[in-house]
């Protein structure tokens, strides 16, 4: 499978490849070879989902081998073989029925802005720890083996502060970067906006104000279920003197694979072999929805083999895909298939 | 004193009208009258302000009458002896140099629009008590004949509401309506905005949060001095992983009249000949800056004989003025000017 983003396309040419060097030497390949080539994940489209609920349900392929990721580091291939699932959802706080002169009005009329911070500064302490009750509790333990993974890997703090511009990195106490990067939830406010905020200044008590906010979920979290404590949490939280509104929300569920199927250990020797160096074993803090749509309709793995790096610059100018990782990853790849 | 904005105009030519009226009537003033005009007030000039420290310094008048603001009601007029001061200020809390993915730096990564959120949400309860310390400290108490004029004057609740257009009222607990509106700080964002506010969605942690924020002041609250608390309970507040900045503030005192000076009897009875009906005493909770600096150049009341009607609809598209209003405000002009 390969989706539409630019640094996705790299990572489907080097499995192209892979086929065309299996046909020119073997004169053959292992079994049939579908590819799924997406166009639309950066503009939301609906596509693929309908295929693989429609036409495609049939296809039910063995694995489902997915063009998207990256690699640990420069140097290390990574299975990815988890992502964390997402809710967004709109909120908005309507107040009086225009914006207001907060002389002649302040103090007798809830002014939205501030209903908004109230709200969503209840759902999540200054610490990281988010406050909604019940919030955790279908949180799965990790396995032992993930336990272990997670302190051979050690990621760099200094160099993840370096890369991202902050004087401090920030988290939920009790739980290191990489475990709050991949398995445990976060609360974001994505937008924020309400009132005047062109230059200059207007004594205003604005009419209403709203907020973008995004949660990202781990497994055992069930996104509708979640969404709907959050929302009765702000619901029962939201003072009389407004009213508050979610006027749009999408979500998708967390997904993780038991990494002792045998195809997991099939891609590992097979990113061994085309890069000479062990490949490690990853989550990912990001959601990819199609992966869930897949698992759920054809029961099978999806195979995470990212062969980007963190510095190719995804959707940004000058974006790359390293040369040294494409002919790797060709290698990878070819060997994977010869495997199954 | 007349002011540029619409809704002053006509006080003014009301003032001018009496003028007129008393040189054709008796052929002579009872002294010197200088019309002070304005026409920066809604676009933030310091051209006023410049005069009065500056040339207008030596002009020491017996008193100032100023044309703004309102009558009680369509019948009773109103003499405002007190107005709210006013901090406004801009906050912003910058986190990562650029937006950052939510997901693959969520759970490391301070978001900024979050930080917002929280500061602004420790400030003032939910109820509209402000919480930074000692922020009452200084205001000081009611003079026994405000309570009893409060009691008086009784404004309706459910008039308001429907002003307002608001599903229920909301304020400060232990004040009524007036007392919030007119005697009690205030704590507002006026504007608030970070992170994608468009059509759709992005899942990022913001780069940067910004919030603009007004305060009304009573007496005895001194601006600079609230402000400082403001800005150190914020900055106390703060976690070191974002930067908070306050890039601009302005600010003015708010300041109450000795209602027993003989002026404002004067005026007290000139208005009520004028209308035929006793006036009220009211403050505002508005703020004009240019009375504070009219009392402290020359040391005398600043008379607040407003004209206006709540329902003028002032700075709004087929902004009027009442005749009613104008002919009895003249009238109201000329006794003032004759008593002096």
């Amino acid at each position: 499978v390969a989706r539409g983003a630019t640094d996705d396309k790299g990572q489907l040419f080097a499995h192209v490849k892979a086929v065309e060097a299996l046909l020119n030497t073997t004169g053959s390949l292992p079994g049939e070879i579908v590819f799924l080539i997406e166009g639309e994940e950066e503009s939301g489209g609906n596509s693929l989902f309908n295929y693989v609920s429609d036409e495609g349900q049939d296809l039910k392929p063995e694995a489902v081998l997915i063009s998207d990721g990256t690699m640990y580091d420069p140097v290390t291939p990574a299975i990815t073989y988890g992502l964390r699932g997402i809710i967004t959802f709109e909120m908005t706080v309507q107040g009086p029925a225009q914006d207001l002169h907060s002389g002649a009005y302040g103090g007798t009329v809830a002014n939205p802005a501030l209903v908004l911070t109230q709200l969503l500064s209840r759902c999540i302490a200054p610490n990281g720890t988010i406050l909604v009750p019940h919030f955790y509790d279908d949180i799965a333990p990790l396995a032992d083996w993930e336990t272990k993974n997670l302190k051979e890997l050690a990621l760099n703090e200094q160099d993840l502060q370096k890369e991202c511009g902050v004087p401090a990195l920030h988290g939920e106490p009790g739980y290191d970067l990489l475990q709050r990067l991949w398995m445990r939830p976060t609360f974001e406010i994505n937008g924020l906006t309400g009132g005047y905020c062109g230059d200059g200044f207007k004594t205003i008590i604005p009419s209403r104000a709203s907020a973008k906010v995004s949660i990202r979920l781990v497994p055992d979290q069930e996104p509708s279920h979640i969404r709907q404590l959050v929302f009765d949490f702000l619901m029962q939280n939201c003072p009389n003197s407004v009213h508050l509104e979610f006027p749009w929300y999408a979500e998708s569920a967390p997904i993780v694979f038991d990494i002792d199927s045998p195809l997991f250990g099939q891609a590992h020797s097979a990113l061994q072999q085309g890069f000479g160096v062990e490949p490690v074993y990853v989550r990912t803090g990001g959601s990819i929805p199609v992966v869930n749509a897949f698992a759920q309709a054809w029961q099978c793995p999806v195979i995470g083999m990212g062969l980007g790096q963190d510095s190719d610059g995804p959707h940004s100018p000058n974006e790359r895909f390293s040369l040294d990782a494409f002919v790797k990853g060709i290698k990878a790849s070819a060997y994977f298939l010869q495997t199954l």
